[in-house]
């Protein structure tokens, strides 16, 4: 099984050397208090109880999995036991307002320990992850009221929430959704409806469970410009703050998966459960798409938590295991057989999971920071121009990052050899667990949909140029350092190339609107491939600059610099396929009628 | 669960029109018979049985799995039954020859039939399946007596057969396998030893398993050349031809694993189990050798099953599924939504699907047909020519296969969205359960080396070009053929650059050895891709050829030749990915301190 090892040395070099973040905040409202030693000794603790609480409950958890009985649901052994850990050490409340109890710590240090604790056992973490987006609907949309009665509860981990959009009809075609909302004279609503695929719907984490739940009003306009928002708890709160009587909102039972097992996956079943508005009445999904970016970040980060997790599991196995001599001569002529990390092949195969990891991280910590801006900054200006970066990263960093976790995990069962498929290692059940990451939240299709449709194409390019720019200029103030001259002139160039792609993308897509969802998949693969060649040659220079320095002694910065080379060599040309494809036109994929894909 | 149904329309296609069976059995020793009927008549059965018998065990066999219990394997529910019938109706015989009791049957039909259980059900195909190895073993090294003693139970399929290779430090690397077989005076051997991933290694199918096992003799030479081969039954055989005394071979557990859970993938003990040597002393792995390309070509029909089940499981739920509305307009107005089928990124994951098993099954009987000409053809300069092809294709065919079939089965998941990720459906099975066939049989690094440095670089290029020679003619023929000039061009392009960039690796490789395992899986998959462009330009030049005839009125030969453009368009461009990649030279992955991968 992986001994997973947060990487505090990856993540101190990104946050401190990279991307400054002590500046950063002193910059931003409220976060002044926010220094190097602070944040370091929150990162440790944070490393600790992921390394010793979650790891050691990632493979029990996946082959126990959830129990469901009569509408209960039991989790794991000791999963509970780890979240009253969590909630104790003050936790859940990381990055909520301090008014409600929380520490008031900046999203981009949520994320980090978001990381820690994902890649230590994804399932687990999903259970206050999900709370998250409970927490910050009723924080943004909520009354007064609302928000003291639930937020100091979601706040502390006390109780947990979920989000119900789901129904077995429809997923990311929520225009569709059936479940009734019916007004009662106390203005309270009754919910009536399912809701699948809910995450976290019931469990035995704590004494209440808050729903967000989608949902329509009887006089409710058709599609999406339909759906309000209703807060709908398992148990209805009590004056005092307690809980009191059991809301008519039923686990009917939980779903056989793939993988994250331990994370019970809910039918919920809403008969007349009483609710209660959240936010303007039908306008619902645009409450939701509030967080929607931040959301998705999460799930991001399942991307590099399963690279960073596997890539360690499978480091740990390549020099160690022992196979075959090396082509170029025996490197452990003492042994039987030099360790497999001699062969060219497995290199590679390492390498890919490190480069994503690494790469994939310097993103979400950006994005960390995009989002620190967009809600504390003192600049509108400024909080504009994150928010727009971030509309634009987002479903790139959703949808790259999940899929090439997924290739990393795959890697690090294929350096195991037969092994890798062999349950107690734990490396087949990181590709089971990643599996559903470029499901949810939006699928990869849906991802490449927004980035390309809306905020590319509808933008006429504007949200794309905002990101071009930042890679130009770093471009250009490069252009002289002969360190970094190879990867520049690459990443110049495609930089350019992104532009008139797009620009042939957009004129496909006049003639016929297919074209964008033609092309769509393979722009955002090829759109993320780019974006993590400009981290790479971001933190190559600043790789660099340390060498130059001539502090490194252990190697880090060096193996940073190496990495860079091999992502620019053998991970960056895949662009060239992407780009072909795309540009091969729709009707490769029109032209064949419905019925003739098969004869059987 | 995808409803599997063996496509009979396609095999017909590939065998009668595009490789004209009849006319090569007709030219085959002992073959003449087998005209278009027959064949026709035993896919007909053997799809029946495929589709009514082994289909509906799928779902119920990966839920329940194989149960163990103090050196018992039950296997689970309906399997043996299933395998009963399988053995009544004589199809563990079909290849096998007459006087052992066998149908005497090609090589290449024995492949379908193998394709349409194992696309139905590969977990339970295994059994089956690795009799096979056993079988040829016997029938190509054992002696008179053995045969005898041997055959006729394996072939009926009354006693099963595995091959007994890997031990727990050893799996590619048999050099250093451990296993002892020490010489009794009645000629026997004591084989005393772990075997381990021993598929079929103990269940409840048969009264009787014979196992192939490598081990060592006294005084073997080290490494590779000190391997003998002996059979080890379970019970050794009576003189009457029944079952005597218990042998001590057990099985000491059962892995729990990915998938293909109903395949018992055992533990093998042997503790002075009597043995009997089988082939010359120290001679194992090389008559191993003899059928390892079988072997391989049977692993790479798991990557065409699975894209196959998993095509038409995702495009059953694509034309039923309803979701969104098509961006170019409503297309089933009638409709709250569209099916998800008028997507354009829904039809490039089925198409991606449908080019890889289509394409794929005509590598794969291409190989079958290379087969019969090897084992029955009367000329031994034809039989030498498809042994050299079969040794460079085969590689290409079990990695390349294997690992588009997991992309495949991925895409299937997919198309489900996040239903694809609930068991139920039977999608994420296939993704498990694929998983394996790019590990066992030689993982696809191992298949990468032995096609770039064995077949490719130590014939200087003959092997390949063998190859490419074939291709390069079809292109001539075909090079004022109006209606497949693109393909024809693009393909003739590739396969001349194919031969440059071998070139190239060789040059690197004559300075460092290890720039051919640098170079070597991107090499295998840039050759896998214009193998099946080779395979698609073909069937398009058929499907052209049909349609100039005017009798196309199902569609079937349009679908054929837009499925070729897709290919060439979307699929294709891949290459430039692996060219760059490969070319890159080794020291992207070996510069990097063996220690410097992690900072943790």
């Amino acid at each position: 099984m992986p001994n997973y090892k947060p990487p505090q040395r990856d993540t101190q070099f990104l946050l401190h050397e990279v991307l400054n973040v002590e500046s950063h905040y002193e910059a931003l409202l409220g976060h002044t208090d926010v220094n190097k030693d602070l944040i370091n000794a929150i990162l440790e603790e944070g490393a600790k109880f992921a390394e010793n609480e979650l790891a050691p409950l990632f493979r029990s958890g996946d082959e126990e999995g959830c129990h469901f009985n009569e509408g209960v649901v039991t989790t794991p052994k000791g999963y509970k036991e780890a979240y009253a850990k969590f909630v104790e050490g003050g936790w859940c409340a990381l990055s909520s307002p301090e008014e409600y109890g929380g520490q008031g710590l900046p999203n981009s240090i949520g994320i980090v320990i978001s990381e820690f604790t994902g890649s230590a056992n994804w399932a687990w973490s999903m259970y206050p992850g999900l709370s998250h987006g409970a927490n910050n609907t009723i924080e943004t949309h909520g009354s007064e009221e609302q928000k003291k009665t639930y937020l100091p509860h979601l706040v502390s981990g006390k109780w947990t929430g979920t989000m119900c959009l789901t129904e077995p009809h429809c997923g990311s075609d929520l225009g569709t959704l059936r479940t009734k909302a019916e007004p009662n004279a106390d203005g309270s609503y009754n919910i009536t409806g399912t809701k699948i695929f809910i995450s976290a719907g019931e469990h035995d984490f704590a004494e209440n469970i808050v729903h967000i739940v989608l949902a329509r009003l009887p006089d409710a306009p058709k599609g999406t410009k339909g759906i309000s928002l209703f807060i709908v708890p398992k148990f209805l709160p009590n004056s005092d703050g307690g809980i009191g009587e059991r809301n008519s909102v039923v686990c009917g039972s939980i779903e056989h998966k793939m993988g994250i097992k331990a994370s019970a996956t809910c039918v919920m079943n809403f008969e007349e459960a009483k609710g209660f508005l959240i936010g303007p009445p039908n306008k619902g999904l645009n409450c939701m798409f509030t967080f929607m970016n931040i959301a998705r970040v999460g799930t991001a980060l399942q991307g590099i938590c399963t690279a960073e997790a596997s890539f360690q599991g499978a480091y740990e196995y390549a020099i160690e295991r022992t196979s075959m001599r090396s082509l170029s001569g025996p490197k452990a002529p003492d042994k039987e057989a030099d360790p497999i990390i001699v062969h060219p092949d497995v290199r590679r195969m390492l390498l890919t999971q490190k480069a994503f990891a690494e790469g994939g991280r310097a993103l979400c910590y950006y994005l960390g920071m995009q989002a620190d801006i967009v809600t504390t900054s003192k600049s509108e200006e400024e909080r504009q121009a994150a928010d727009d970066l971030m509309a634009f990263l987002t479903p790139i960093a959703k949808a790259f990052l999940t899929e090439v976790g997924c290739e990393a995990a795959n890697h690090g069962v294929q350096v195991y050899g037969g092994h890798g498929y062999i349950s107690e290692w734990g490396m087949e059940q990181l590709v089971r667990d990643c599996r559903i990451a470029t499901l949810y939240e939006g699928t990869t299709g849906i991802q490449a949909l927004d980035l390309l449709g809306r905020k590319v194409l509808m933008t006429q390019g504007k949200m794309l140029m905002n990101f071009t720019k930042i890679v130009h200029k770093f471009c250009k103030a490069n252009q002289d350092n002969e360190k970094l001259k190879s990867l520049v002139e690459t990443l110049n160039g495609l930089n350019k190339e992104w532009g008139e792609v797009t620009q042939k993308i957009g004129m496909l897509a006049m003639q016929n609107r297919d074209e964008v969802g033609a092309a769509a998949v393979d722009y955002l693969m090829y759109s993320g491939y780019i974006c993590l060649a400009y981290f790479w040659a971001v933190m190559a220079q600043k790789a660099h600059e340390k060498l130059a320095e001539g502090t490194d002694t252990s190697g880090f910065y060096t193996a940073k610099v190496q990495t860079a080379q091999f992502y620019f060599d053998r991970i960056l040309p895949r662009t060239v396929a992407h780009k072909n494809a795309m540009l091969s036109g729709a009707n490769n994929l029109l032209d064949i009628d419905t019925e003739h894909f098969t004869f059987l």
